[in-house]
């Protein structure tokens, strides 16, 4: 697909289709690097609703001719209170932007609704600013200018023969040409040529010569809760107050106060769906269950339904739906856990055979993820002889049946075990109804396919955060997320821990690392997540092994979340923060900064405006002091080196004032991080 | 555009047009990050006929099956031995290449045709390949395999129904299923299920499965002169040997054994057409000329013709054709001036005066490329009246006119300043006759202007080579050459003056500067050129400026190139290494290693296959002496840090042993480079 397409114009003057005529139609402006772009627009870039979208390329032209450009954009799928397409294009000027170097241009607009759009970037001969140009520098010069005085009146001329007779710009440039006759001497006819509204008239009647178009550029625009909201997972099951009692739907009521008071913004469960029995899983992970042992809930179906279906000690469909209610009234909104597999006793096995890889012996191979093995589920086969389109549209219809529900939010299982293809069509087919669905992919795998995911149309992802420890390794991922071809595509949400996931470096850092991590996540990017317990510094694992000792996976569990040394108060300042400071909203800009301490991780974020500008310093060792001199950006704020700026400690709310450039900041395991906004002195 | 299209026999299997169908037509396996490529596909990138290109791409599907790539590729417009396209694909496996980082893939061809080639990659699954993974893993680890054994028999069997009965593959299948069954015991299977021949036959029976296919990927082939050779310039009129006479052709035949001699291959004559009147240019750019004044040839034109023809003073076109046929038996290729512009006595503006942009006062603006002036020249409009498509096919019809006498060379004159529309169509329409002629961009403009014109099929250009002097500016220009986009579109020739460039540096650095920057070009880049009285260390600028005083441009020029001092010798010694050295025959692939002394610039290149390593120090300081430790790359030998190879200087032929990493080496004004061959110790 070129980059640059004919203009319709150029089109209709087509009439003998000889090569060189249609080399002669081809775009005399090139337009390249078209940012945001994923792949030359075969995938679209994310934005959210409401917040300014940038737009750069790299324009330029044969000569030395003066460019104008813009950037049109629409929405192409609306969401509920927009639901028809935009059929007119918005539109918002581009500017030649030199300090980021040559041939940039940028421009912003800023979506209002959520789901597809696309821009296009347009650029073509600026007639009269070319003309301006020229007249002003020889003007300058002192060179003879009559015969471009002459040129000039003929640009106004011939101006006034394209726009239409009557119209508000014939009368201004019917105005211009009588006063250019009037005029008593050429500095006057100068000064009417040369001056602001001459100029703005003349481009708003330009003929746009060799207006080159580039293709449109998908962009996928998202809720402001698919780029900043905290993440808080629970296992329903086990919120029952008695200790033995399986919880359910009704139980999880008396949590949502706390976990709002915490900050949290998603209350995500793991599958709610009827558990299997055959090969059901015991207590860490064994394979000879009790017959009280409740399994584990990613081992989905049994007679009593599969994925539609509710775990009937959990509650019924009513109760759902009543605790649905009750989280958003806590301002919660509830995520499910899509996980496609089955166990064996998933009804569909028997009602659609030809929807699995049958053995020669009769059986089904069960689920593995290396080194993981999976004896209680099965998977379906997207290609098998009766899965397409069966199984694809039954998978499909789950999906849309939680979201009539009133679920907007789905944690994907393991989505990189399922064909690309599958996925790009599901979301795209969900959110073709609703926009506002969010699609969170669990995919722990290599590189390039993380970010396919993203490209293909997952909202955010899990990350490698849980594996970064060092300043180092959070430097260099950090930077990753903020880098092509991340940025465009793949969010980051950073769970500090999951029911498969208790992290080596909390095992044993104590309560001071907990600190770290929940600082480091939240600070880090505005998605961020954690499994209960966290707030516990719950750490206990099996053994040399990254999972929990008798992990909720296969029992029930029951917590005192008012235990002693938890960091409950911690967490939701920390979320108070992150509502308060639009800088931590997301986790694009980061700078690194100096700090003498290699054991400090030391960051800024700011909005674009500079009005919010957060500083975050995190010791990344649990167990020491640590100390540091770091630098303020007061070159940033357009400050000297001695200035005066305002600080104030965001986790206290104490105030001071630092004196020049160079500060130091002391770290202690009970408090291992400093939050700092900074604000010019008045 | 998608760089992932269905597969034909995916398509052939739609029946029902319904979204999910369609989508689950889509591409299974993903094919990013192709290369080479420029802009997904818009534009050809470069190669060299008889030269291996190196194709990679990352290369992933859902899952854990083992998948297979591979290459194809054909040229779609041959040369003159190979003028049909050729129907037939050829192909190259792919292999993963688990150093080179995830999932990214490789694999060489070699064309050996010039002109317009075309590759694709395909990906499917591997399905035999899966098998024998998991049946090797799972024998190794001792796990039951009796129905994997069924597996694999069944994999065979179905393998015998997709062959040809009767086909050597049929027979093999056969003989393959015999063994099985007669096999003694289960290990016995596995050894043959296992082995080496019945992967490979299995894997050429392989049904393709889930087949992904790239998008075809243009690539523009050269002949070797394109990427590999040395140029000299010369004005043919200063050639005579009795001063004020105006020099030949016939005066030239002299001077061709020792340009030869000196180890040039291209013979680069500035404009050879008649020059016009008006306004011609007088000594040192003034605007009286004396009546016997030669002009500047770039003021092309006058009541003798025009692009097409000869300026008389220089000789008849039989004389041309016998320069042409002279050189050539000299190992020498003549390269012509392609200069768009007009003088305005060219016969074009009384001819085609609608190929002009003609002002008020029916002037015609002269031509500008700021801050230099050409009051001698006027421009055409190639979006003229009647300029399309008179006035391309005629610009058109002047090259193939020099083509049809035997030159296949063209040094573009400022084509930043023509539309790049019109340079896409003329070089391909001239090489869709002859794919050997090469076009070499004279644009001195900003970075992006200078690589789209190599995008658009300009085979090599000039650079800002003349302006790197330091050790950070030429590392920096030279990694960036190196890198996307540049590495692919656009092949640098290091000039190291040119009549328009007196190089700042040159004028104050005396003979050791000359030295210095022949070695750079030399060894820097696989193009280099010089224009001549560079070999005579030829420096008197116009004060202040970076023009030659007394320059060719013009007047007539006599020099004795045997004067004391010139550096003949040098640059044939450097020209005789680039020779016998491939590693030197481009400017890709080179690194910099350390020297303690930032005025040495220290480089490595070699062959791929190592069987050629050349180490290049120079030093950038034409006044003193300087010294410096540096490291032998033993570690690319494979060589442990104390290892002792041999070394060779290319400038005396000198060799000694080199003991361990860290040498020394030690350059003077004299002789302020060193040029070594490396080679293991036998």
């Amino acid at each position: 697909m070129s980059m640059v397409q004919r203009s319709t114009s150029q089109q209709n003057t087509d009439t003998q289709e000889t090569p060189v005529m249609q080399a002669a139609m081809g775009d005399r402006i090139a337009i390249e690097d078209i940012y945001p772009d994923v792949e030359q627009g075969r995938f679209a870039a994310k934005a959210i609703a409401g917040q300014p979208v940038t737009v750069t390329a790299v324009i330029f032209a044969d000569g030395h001719d003066v460019l104008a450009a813009r950037v049109r954009w629409r929405c192409t799928q609306g969401n509920a209170p927009h639901t028809a397409a935009e059929d007119d294009w918005h539109s918002e000027t581009l500017t030649l932007v030199r300090p980021l170097g040559n041939d940039l241009w940028e421009g912003t607009f800023t979506p209002t609704a959520t789901g597809a759009h696309e821009f296009v970037i347009e650029a073509w001969w600026d007639l009269y600013g070319t003309y301006h140009y020229e007249l002003s520098r020889k003007h300058t010069a002192g060179i003879s200018i009559a015969l471009e005085l002459r040129e000039g009146h003929d640009h106004v001329s011939r101006a006034l023969e394209r726009v239409a007779p009557g119209s508000e710009q014939a009368s201004a440039l019917e105005a211009l040409l009588a006063q250019l006759k009037g005029a008593v001497d050429e500095s006057e006819q100068v000064a009417l040529l040369l001056s602001r509204d001459t100029l703005s008239l003349m481009q708003q009647c330009d003929p746009q010569h060799h207006l080159s178009r580039s293709a449109a550029m998908p962009l996928e625009v998202d809720r402001e809760l698919a780029g900043f909201a905290s993440w808080y997972e629970l296992f329903p099951r086990s919120e029952s107050p008695e200790p033995g009692r399986h919880g359910t739907f009704n139980d999880v009521h008396a949590r949502l106060p706390m976990i709002r008071d915490m900050g949290f913004d998603v209350l995500y469960f793991p599958p709610i769906h009827p558990i299997g029995h055959t090969h059901r899983k015991g207590p860490n992970n064994t394979l000879t269950p009790g017959p009280d042992d409740p399994g584990s809930p990613y081992a989905i179906g049994n007679e009593d339904g599969g994925h539609e279906a509710i775990h009937p000690q959990l509650g019924a469909v009513e109760d759902f739906r009543a605790l649905v209610a009750a989280a958003r009234e806590h301002d919660l909104e509830i995520a499910l856990d899509f996980a496609i597999q089955c166990s064996p006793d998933h009804p569909w096995l028997a009602e659609h055979p030809g929807w699995f890889a049958w053995r020669p012996d009769g059986t089904i191979r069960y689920a593995e993820n290396p080194p993981k093995k999976y004896e209680d589920i099965v998977n379906v086969d997207f290609y098998a002889e009766d899965a397409i389109p069966g199984l694809w549209l039954a998978l499909r219809d789950v999906v849309q049946g939680w979201v009539d529900e009133g679920v907007k939010i789905f944690r994907v299982d393991n989505p990189h075990t399922k064909p690309f293809p599958f996925w790009e069509w599901l979301i795209a087919d969900i959110r073709g109804r609703d926009p506002d669905v969010i699609f969170f992919a669990e995919a722990f795998t290599r590189p390039a396919i993380m970010a396919r995911l993203g490209k293909i149309g997952f909202t955010m992802s899990y990350t490698y955060f849980t594996w970064r420890n060092t300043k180092p390794e959070l430097t260099e991922y950090l930077t990753q997320l903020n880098e092509s071809p991340l940025r465009e595509c793949y969010r980051p949400n950073f769970f500090v821990n999951t029911p498969d996931i208790n992290p080596t470096f909390l095992q044993g850092s104590g309560r001071p690392g907990f600190l770290i991590r929940a600082a480091l996540a939240t600070m880090g990017s505005g998605l961020w997540g954690m499994y209960s317990g966290f707030e516990l510094c719950e750490a206990a694992p099996v053994p040399g092994k990254e999972e929990y000792l008798d992990s909720e996976k296969y029992q029930l569990k029951t917590r005192d979340y008012f235990a002693p040394g938890n960091i409950s108060a911690e967490i939701a300042r920390l979320n108070w923060i992150r509502r308060q400071n639009p800088a931590l909203q997301t986790h694009l800009g980061i700078r690194f900064y100096t700090i003498d301490n290699d054991r400090i991780l030391y960051f800024v974020k700011s909005t674009p405006d500079m009005s919010n500008v957060v500083l975050v310093a995190i010791s990344l060792d649990p167990f020491h002091e640590q100390s540091g001199h770091f630098e303020l950006p007061l070159w940033e704020l357009g400050l000297e080196d001695h200035a005066d700026v305002h600080g104030e400690d965001l986790m206290t709310g104490h105030r001071w004032t630092w004196h020049g450039k160079w500060q130091s900041t002391h770290l202690t395991p009970q408090m291992p991080f400093g939050i700092w906004r900074l604000r010019p002195a008045q």
